[in-house]
C-alpha cells in the first residue's frame, strides 16, 4: 500500500507531460505515474520505425524528463479504481492511494468488426506497443507486398516508410481524397501527387470490402468495387477509439463519441479526477462540437492544463477548444493544416471566404532546395476571424502550420493578418513581398472588398 | 505631363508592395512607381550574390507582381516635388502631378566620415544597386583576404558567403558579440561558434581604426587595439542611413534619428503623402523608443499599411509599433530573433525574466538531420507579456521566429503560451513532450512562481 499525492495512468504523451508538469508545479507534492510499457514509443515516430528509423530502439520516449522531475514511475497495470476511497489496485497487487488521479489511458486501433478476413495472419494495426511493433517489423520484411487501409496521416505516412524500404504499397482509402479531415479537395489532390511520386499505388474513393486469405495468411484485398489487389500483408490504419475501460467502471460519464467528458480545466466529473489525451472529450475551438482529433500535440496542451489546474484553478491556464493542428512530410515537401477545412467550416453553417496563394519557401527562388508553398486560408466572412489554414512546401510547413495555429488562437482577423509584421530570409522564408500566408490573406480581404 | 492618382518613388521592397498593393486595393486608380534602376536586387538576397547565387542575374526582384496588377513603371529619378501643386520632376524633365505621395527611397550605407583609408581602391560597401554590385562582385574574384567590418547580419551573411566562395575571411566588430542587437551575449556566443566553424576569422570587442593602402590600394586594416591585418578588400557593413533628401526639400519633418516622421498609418506630416521602408520612422511596439531597424519585412509591412489607407482611413490597419524580427542561416543552421532582447528590455526598465531551453527541431532526435533547437524568452514580470525571443536550430528557425513575431503582437502572456496548442511532427518540428518554445516558457513560470 502507497500513497502519492498525483496519480496518472498512462505513459504516453499525455501521461508523460500530466506528471512531469504536475511535479514541477507542485514541488513539495508525491506524483507517481503507471504505465503498461517499459519501454515507451514515440508515437508520432511510429511510422518511421518501419524505414528512417530502421527500428523502435531509436523512437523510445526518454524518461528523463519524468526522472529529473522527480516523478516516481511504475511499469504495472490498473486493474481498477476506487473513486470513493481514492486508491488505485494494480495488477501486481499493489494498491496505490491517492489524491488527484490524471487518466491518461489513450487509444487504440478500431477493429472493424464487420471485415472479412481481419483475423488472417499478416493483418496489422498500429498499435502504440513497442514488443508488436517489433514483431509486425520483422515480419514485414520478407513480405513484399503491403496494402495500407485508409488515407490518414498514419495510413500515408506508414506507405510512404514501407515505400522507402523497398516495397510494393497500395494506399486504399474509401473518400474522394486522402486526408480529407485536413485538406479540402484541391489541397488534398496536390498532396495526393507527392504521394504519387513517390510511387506508392493510391486508390482513393472506393474502400475495402475484404480480406481474401490462402493458409490462414493475407493473399490479396478485395475492394468495394470489386477490383482486387494482392497482398501479402494489410495495414488497418482506420482510426483509434478512445481507451475508457476503468473510466467506465467508475462511471464516468463519456460523450456520444466515446470520450471521456471533461471541462475547460480537463477535470471529470468525479471531483479530483482529471482526463487528458486520446481519452478525453475534445470541443472544437469555433464550432463547439465534440472532436474525434487525436494528436499528442493536443495530448500535451490538455496534460499541462490538467497539471496546472490541479490544486488550484486558473481561469488563464484552460483548454477553451481543440485546435486541430496537424503537419506531416513527404520525399522532402511538409503540409500541414490548422483548425477548420472550407468543407468543414460550410458544413457547420460559417458563411466563409477563402484565398489560397502559392509562393516559394525561400527568396529568390533561385536558391538551391528552394520548394514551393502554398497556403489557404479560411476565414468567416461576417466577422473576418481566421477559422483554418492549409498549407504545403518545403520542410518550415510545419512550423508555418503553427503560425496558423497561434493565429487562430489568438482570434486574429484578416485585417490584423494584413498588416502582420513577419520577419524573412532568403535562406529561411519566403520574400518579404511574396509571403505566402499575407498573400493569402490579400486575395480574401480582395474577394470581401469585391 | 503626365497624372497619375497614386506616385511611389522608390522600386525596392517598400515602393513595390505600396505600388501594387495600393493598385489592388483601388483598382480604378492609375498607380505609377518611378524607381533608378532598370532591375530591382532583392535586398536581402544580396550577400548571396557572392556565393550561393553566383552572380546578380539570379538575385532580381519579379515586375510581374507590379505588371499584373497594373502598375506603370518608369525608370527615372525624381529630382523635386512640389507638395502644394502636386507634382514631381523626374531627372528627363517629365512632369507627374499625383494625388497621393507615397516616398520609399530607402537607404544607403553610412559613410564613416572619420574613417581614414576608406576612399582607397577595394573599399566596398553594399549598395542595394546591381551595377556597382557585378562590379564589385567582379573585382573580389582575384582578391583573397578580405576584412568584413561590421557584425549586424549583413556583415556576417557576407563574410559566410565569402568563406565559402574560397576567400580568407575576417569580421571585425565593435561590440563584445556579434548580432549584438538581435541576441542576448549568451546567445550570441552560441552564434559565433558556428561563425568560427565555417573558418571565418572573428575578431570582436575591436573596431577598426584606420584601413592602410599601398599603391592606392587597400592593403591591410589596423584595428584599435593596433593589430594589423592584411587585406586585399575591405567591406563596411556599418549601417544605413535613411535617404531623405528629397523629403528634406519639401521640408517634411524628420526625427532624431534622421527618419521621416509618419503616423500609424504611415502617414507624413504633409497631407496625402506618405513614406514608407527604410526612409520612415519606425517606434517600436513595446518601447515606443524611435527604432533604427531597417528589414524589407517591416518596410512591405508599412508599404501594405500605407497603400490600404490611402483613400479611406481604417483604424483596424495601421502600424501599432514596429517588432524587429531578424533571422538568417549558415551552414544549414538557422537563427533568428523577435521583439526585445533581454538586455534591450532591462536598459528600458522593464522587470524581466527569462526561459532558455534547449530541445530538438525534429523528434525523436536520432532522426537523420535533427538540430538542436535554443529558444530564449524575455518576459515581463509585471504583466506576463512576451516582450521578446530568440532562436537557434535548423532551418525552421525563420517561422518559429515569426510565431514569436505573432505572439508579440498578439500580446500573449506567459500564460496563454503554456496552454498554447501546437503541432508536431517527427519531421518537420520538435517532440510535443518538449516543443522547446513552450518549454522556455515553463521556466519562466517556474522562475516566477518560486
Amino acid at each position: 500500500m502507497k500513497y502519492t499525492d498525483v496519480f496518472v495512468i498512462g505513459g504516453s504523451a499525455a501521461g508523460t507531460v500530466a506528471a512531469s508538469t504536475a511535479k514541477n508545479h507542485n514541488p513539495q507534492k508525491k506524483v507517481t505515474l503507471a504505465r503498461l510499457e517499459e519501454k515507451v514509443m514515440v508515437p508520432c515516430g511510429i511510422p518511421y520505425i518501419f524505414g528512417s528509423l530502421e527500428d523502435s530502439s531509436k523512437n523510445i520516449m526518454p524518461d528523463n524528463g519524468l526522472i529529473n522531475a522527480g516523478v516516481e514511475i511504475i511499469i504495472d497495470e490498473v486493474i481498477s479504481i476506487d473513486e470513493k476511497e481514492k486508491f488505485c489496485k494494480l495488477k501486481s497487487g499493489e494498491t496505490i492511494f491517492f489524491d488527484k488521479l490524471i487518466i491518461a489511458t489513450g487509444s487504440r486501433p478500431i477493429n472493424p468488426s464487420w471485415l472479412d478476413g481481419k483475423e488472417l495472419d499478416n493483418v496489422y494495426y498500429i498499435f502504440k506497443n513497442k514488443v508488436y511493433l517489433d514483431k509486425f517489423n520483422e515480419n514485414l520484411k520478407s513480405l513484399k507486398n503491403i496494402v495500407v487501409v485508409g488515407g490518414g496521416f498514419i495510413g500515408v505516412e506508414m506507405s510512404d516508410e514501407l515505400k522507402k524500404a523497398g516495397k510494393n504499397v497500395t494506399l486504399v482509402e474509401m473518400q474522394k481524397t486522402i486526408l480529407s479531415l485536413a485538406f479540402d479537395e484541391h489541397v488534398a489532390l496536390t498532396v495526393e501527387e507527392i504521394v504519387k511520386e513517390e510511387g506508392i499505388n493510391l486508390i482513393t474513393g472506393n474502400g475495402i470490402k475484404k480480406i481474401i486469405g490462402k493458409d490462414n495468411k493475407v493473399s490479396a484485398v478485395e475492394l468495394q468495387n470489386g477490383e482486387i489487389i494482392e497482398a501479402d500483408a494489410v495495414i488497418l490504419a482506420t482510426g483509434y477509439a478512445p481507451n475508457t475501460k476503468l473510466a467506465e467502471s467508475i462511471n464516468l460519464n463519456l460523450n456520444r463519441k466515446g470520450f471521456i467528458k471533461v471541462d475547460e480545466y480537463m477535470r471529470t466529473d468525479i471531483k479530483d479526477i482529471f482526463a487528458v489525451g486520446d481519452c478525453a472529450e475534445k470541443r472544437d475551438f469555433f464550432t463547439r462540437r465534440s472532436s474525434g482529433a487525436m494528436l499528442a500535440s493536443i495530448a500535451t496542451a490538455e496534460a499541462r492544463v490538467a497539471a496546472m489546474n490541479l490544486y488550484k484553478l486558473s481561469t488563464l491556464k484552460t483548454i477553451s477548444g481543440t485546435i486541430t493542428i496537424f503537419a506531416t512530410a513527404m520525399n522532402g515537401k511538409g503540409f500541414g493544416s490548422a483548425g477548420l477545412t472550407e468543407t468543414q467550416a460550410i458544413d457547420e453553417g460559417f458563411n466563409v471566404v477563402t484565398g489560397t496563394f502559392e509562393g516559394m519557401d525561400k527568396h529568390p527562388g533561385t536558391l538551391p532546395g528552394t520548394s514551393k508553398q502554398l497556403v489557404k486560408l479560411i476565414v468567416s466572412k461576417e466577422t473576418g476571424i481566421i477559422l483554418g489554414g492549409e498549407v504545403i512546401g518545403g520542410m518550415s510547413a510545419g512550423e508555418i502550420t503553427n503560425i496558423i495555429g497561434f493565429i487562430i488562437q489568438n482570434r486574429m482577423t484578416i485585417n490584423s493578418l494584413l498588416t502582420a509584421q513577419i520577419g524573412t530570409h532568403p535562406l529561411l522564408t519566403g520574400s518579404p513581398v511574396k509571403y505566402s500566408l499575407i498573400k493569402a490573406a490579400e486575395v480574401v480581404i480582395k474577394k470581401i472588398n469585391s
